[in-house]
C-alpha cells in the first residue's frame, strides 16, 4: 500500500495530535477526520486541516491508518471502542511509555507505534524532519504502512521496542522536562530581584550548543565539575531558606561530582 | 579615559580568560601581557593575542586595567601580589561568587567586577555582544574604566553589587550547569541501548526554542506536569537500579508538581 493515497482518522487534538495531523497532511497524507472528546477540539483541529470531525468514538469514519494521540492513561479505554467496525485498518499510538501490549484483546490485528521524541505544543508547529520517530509494530503489513508514514514524515526513522521505547520516554522527561524545570528555578531566583528570565538565554543556548559539539560529561563545567566547595557552600547559605531549590542543589551538585570519577 | 588605547593585563589563562581576552582584543584594547602559573598556558594565549606573557606575577607590565579572570578560590592570594607596585591602575576579577570585599586590604583604590553570565570552553569562542555583563565598581574612575569596557564588549551591560551577582552565579548554576548533567544522565540511559545521545537533539533544541518565546513555568509538559501517575510509576520502576538517577527524577518530579500549584 502506498501511503500517497493513505486515508488516516487522528483520535487526540491536544499538542501532539495538532503536530502530527499537520505534518501528515503537508507530507500528503489524506487526513479523512479528527475526533475528539471534546467538540470545541475537533473542530478547531479538523478546520486547520480542511477535514470532517466528531466526538462519537463509535461512530468514526472509514481509514487505512487510525491513529490515537490521547493521553496514556486514556489510549486502553478507547481503542475497543475505536477499533469496532474497522478490524481490518491499522491502529497506532504515538505514546512513548505505553507498551504494545494496550492492543490486546482490541480485535485489531495490525497495530505499532510512532513515537516521536519531541516536546509539543499545540501553538507551535514544529518540523518533524529532523525529530527521531520511533516505530514497533505487530505484522508486516502494520510495519510497512508504518514505516512508509514514518519516514514521509522524518529523516531519523528506528525501530524500537516497547521497553526500549519506554527508556527513550524516561530520557526525554530528564533532558526536556526536567531542565526546563531548572529554567523555570534559575527564573524563580531573579525575579526575587527584578531580573528578567532572558538574561540566563545566552547562556542556556551556548550550554545546548556545547552538546551539539561535545558530549555533555565533557562538557560539564561549574562549581561541582570543578570541586569548589568556597563556592557550594556560598550557594547552600543563599539557598537556605529554599528548602525545595537546596535538596535539588545538592541531588544535582552530588550527581556532578559522581560523574567526574567516571569521565 | 578612552578605552580605545586601554592598555590591559590579563591574569589567567583559562577558558574564561581566553573568551575574554580574545574578545577584549577585538573591541579594539591593548592586550599587553597575560599571565599564567603554568608557562604553557601562559604561551598559549599571548600565541593568540600577540603579546607578552609572564608566569612571575610579581614583575607584571605597567597597565592601566588588571584583569584578573583565576579559579575563585586563587583570586584573594593573587591580588596582593599582582597589585604591588600597579596601585594606581584598576583591577577587576570576573567570577560571580567573589565579593568586593576581595580587594579589601590588597592596596588598590580603584577596583570592581566584571562578570560575564556564560559558559566558556577554551575551544569554543563565544559572541560576547550578547553576553550580559554585570559591572560593579569601588569608585567613579573604576566605574567609568569598567563601563566602559563592558559597553565596548556586549550589548547588554548591567549593574550588579556583590549579593545580586551571587544570586545570578547560582541561577546560572541551575539553568546551565544542572541541566548539562540532566543531559548527561539522559544520555547514559540511552547508551546503555546502544542509542545515540544525539537522538535527543531536536528535543533539547525545542524544549530551549520554547523558552525562548513563553516562560519556562508555563512552558513546563510531561508526566510530572500533567499529574500521571501511571507513567511515573513505570518510570520509578525503569530506575528501580539507579539510585541516584531515582533519587533526581523524584525530586524534580516533586518540583514540577509543586510548580503546578503556583502558576
Amino acid at each position: 500500500m502506498s501511503s500517497e493515497c493513505l486515508s488516516v482518522v487522528i483520535l487526540g487534538a491536544g499538542n501532539l495530535a495538532t503536530n502530527l495531523a499537520v505534518a501528515m497532511a503537508a507530507a500528503g497524507l489524506e487526513i479523512r477526520q479528527v475526533w475528539s472528546r471534546t467538540q470545541s477540539s475537533a473542530a478547531r483541529l479538523a478546520g486547520m486541516l480542511g477535514c470532517r470531525w466528531t466526538t462519537d468514538v463509535t461512530g468514526l469514519d472509514d481509514a487505512a491508518l487510525y491513529v490515537v494521540c490521547v493521553s496514556d492513561s486514556a489510549i486502553a479505554s478507547l481503542l475497543p471502542q475505536a477499533v469496532k467496525g474497522h478490524e481490518g485498518a491499522v491502529f497506532c499510538h504515538t505514546a512513548g511509555s505505553v507498551p504494545m501490549s494496550v492492543f490486546e484483546g482490541c480485535g485489531v490485528r495490525d497495530c505499532g507505534v510512532l513515537y516521536p521524541m519531541q516536546t509539543f505544543t499545540r501553538s507551535r508547529i514544529v518540523d518533524f524532519g529532523d525529530i527521531p520517530l520511533f516505530v514497533e509494530h505487530s505484522s508486516p503489513r502494520a510495519a510497512s504502512v508504518l514505516s512508509d508514514v514514518a519516514r514521509r514524515l522524518s529523516r531519523r526513522v528506528m525501530e524500537a521496542n516497547s521497553e526500549t521505547r519506554g527508556l527513550l520516554h524516561l530520557a526525554s522527561v530528564f533532558a526536556c522536562n526536567f531542565s526546563n524545570r531548572l529554567y523555570a528555578l534559575a527564573g524563580q531566583l531573579l525575579a526575587g530581584r527584578g531580573i528578567p528570565f532572558d538574561v540566563l538565554l545566552p547562556l542556556i543556548d551556548e550550554t545546548v550548543a556545547k552538546v551539539h559539539a561535545i558530549p555533555p560529561a565533557q562538557a560539564q563545567t561549574g562549581p561541582a565539575a570543578r570541586g569548589d566547595a568556597n563556592v557550594i557552600d556560598k550557594h547552600r547559605s543563599l539557598l537556605s531558606g529554599e528548602k525545595e531549590m537546596l535538596h535539588i542543589y545538592e541531588v544535582m551538585t552530588k550527581s556532578i561530582m559522581d560523574g567526574r570519577d567516571k569521565f
